[in-house]
């Protein structure tokens, strides 16, 4: 069976013509198409948001899934379109990081400039690739044509700074890689990084001159404090978070993204 | 034929990723679900707004659609997971009142409770039963597993307040069951308490010390009055609805959600 | 093969049930139509931004596409419910102008108004006939009814200003005829207006007492001069558009939809 399934990430919101032109311009190529809205709700130009996105759900995408993402603030630009193959899925962009999270994690990927302009849109316009080259060549892919068609294969892909921490003296030296709309600071700690289980009685985190030593397993979890108390949870993405019971964590740690924290596993307790 | 039509309706926004990762949770189980998206800007852990939103739009979907609601503010605490048939529709979601508006109505529905965890994504998150119990669970049912698979029935779900008004001596109580965002006051009157054809001329409501009079059939009738002039609406859930030209009612009315009104048929007039 | 691609644009926005209710009821008569979300976020009422929205896509779609809009601030009143084919497209709607500039730009297109009631939903309410008139005709039409069936030809639709722009002693005088959400403002200045390669050295663009002579050829080129220049650029839709760097144009220039623009020619460069 030839891959159907579409997806949409861009940041164009939804008050404009920009997504209903990129599902037509699918669905002009190929009228079955299944085309599956993740969200066009990203910050203008916020690359970052969208690999967070993106490596917070790939994997829940069945073989053959083709994600366009169009986050492309250098769109007109010289910057390269791509065809990503990885995870058994397809990831069609700019090439500016927007997929580079989930080829780290992942390890093996194959990448192709697309050049073929046969595939475009044609005339193709300086501010909109999204519609006239990302979307129909994700629609000719999804009609069965060869990848090596696109384009021809390419080393070196943007890359956005790694998700790993960093062993440190001090513990492990890790950063807050997004905050979500209710201001909990998501980490790119991972189980891996503090246990299988659960975690450990004497861990903290490290933020600006805040220490986080309590631990929730989920957010309606009562405990004894009260208040705008600040708590570690694991987030669905697997990725270690800090919250507040009500209340905005990166209001109260004047915390933004990018920033350092650090996890120390010292048990005092 | 197998029900294959999967409706979405959650409190997730549509910045971040849980909406994504649920279709993806589907389509990983029936890649050829079709998912409709109600709504996810339901106020976060609003079960109100979400039980409005599904008790007016279930009768519009043919037999068979599979309804999604993730309104969940308990997640990961000891409140059921549901699978409830009713009106020959399935509805699918935390046991928390979400779907009781429309059981109350229909008067007739077979409730379980999910516990046949061979359905659920492993591992099962304590945060994200949307895309972990909830969406995967839709999607076996729509590929034709049995209901009665997924786990035992029970004779009690939670229940929100009734949505039927009250008869007493200063007339029938009623009360606001929604606002929506024009300030429009949904209240839960229907037909049946203020006659079948037209508005009666001598009726009124009465909300805090106001009472409201006129009546309009659609919102740009053109009456004598003019300015901020409240009235009443019978709207398209076919709920009587109190509206102001061109303001919010709720503003003028200072009126709130659960607030009690008085509706009286004297004829004066 | 029949058409069964259904578009919608409403100005419901994705608060309230309304979406959900016109999509249950496309599916309860035509279950396997395709759905394709263009907006709901059109300003309450806003008939221009719909007409802009629907000019600026509609040739992405394919033959056959049935394209269902509701901005629709007369529902109740006497105003007509149109069925448009247009183009090898079907446009369903209220008769407000919402499709008059695609109707303008093809010079061609069949009106007739929906009268028969067999194919709407019963009752029809006075508040929703996205749900009760254009949502069950648009889903008749995917299953194949004939146009005709409908109801009767009609002459005269109503219709916006039209696009094109004047030529007059002082050039050629356009209009701002869209601003979008970034404050980029859409004049109904085309590519025949201004050359057909690159807009020529000498051209500029008044607008109030503003004179805008920079053209850039994408958004992120750039240019010897910084700060919140004013730049033209040609949008993705084939209008020129008056655009700002990191700014709103239209807060710089105090300029709103309809502002009169002079396109001048003579090269003083």
């Amino acid at each position: 069976m030839k891959p159907s399934l579409i997806t949409l990430l861009t940041d164009f919101g939804t008050q404009d013509y920009f997504v209903g032109a990129m599902k037509g311009a699918i669905l002009s190529i190929n009228p079955a198409a299944q085309i599956i809205d993740i969200t066009h709700d990203i910050s203008p130009q916020d690359i970052h948001a969208g690999a967070f996105n993106f490596v917070s759900i790939y994997k829940d995408f069945p073989p053959g899934t083709i994600h366009l993402g169009v986050v492309d603030p250098g769109v007109g630009s010289n910057r390269y379109a791509l065809l990503i193959e990885c995870a058994q899925q397809y990831f069609i962009g700019p090439d500016n990081g927007l997929f580079s999270w989930i080829c780290e994690r992942e390890g093996k990927f194959v990448a192709r400039q697309l050049t073929n302009e046969q595939f475009f849109r044609q005339p193709v316009s300086a501010t909109f690739h999204g519609r006239d080259v990302f979307a129909p060549v994700a629609a000719a892919l999804s009609n069965g044509v060869n990848p090596e068609e696109f384009g021809p294969l390419i080393e070196d892909i943007v890359l956005l700074e790694s998700l790993e921490p960093k062993t440190t003296a001090k513990g492990i030296e890790a950063r807050i890689i997004h905050i979500d709309r209710f201001g909990n600071c998501i980490t790119n700690l991972r189980r891996e990084h503090f246990g299988d289980e659960e975690v450990s009685a004497g861990m903290s985190l490290s933020v600006n001159e805040e220490r986080v030593t309590s631990f929730r397993k989920f957010f309606s979890q009562t405990t004894a404090h009260g208040g705008d108390e600040l708590f570690m949870i694991v987030g669905s993405a697997g990725f270690l978070e800090i919250a507040a019971r009500n209340a905005s964590a990166a209001s109260i740690l004047k915390a933004r993204r990018g920033q350092p924290i650090i996890l120390s596993t010292e048990n005092n307790g």
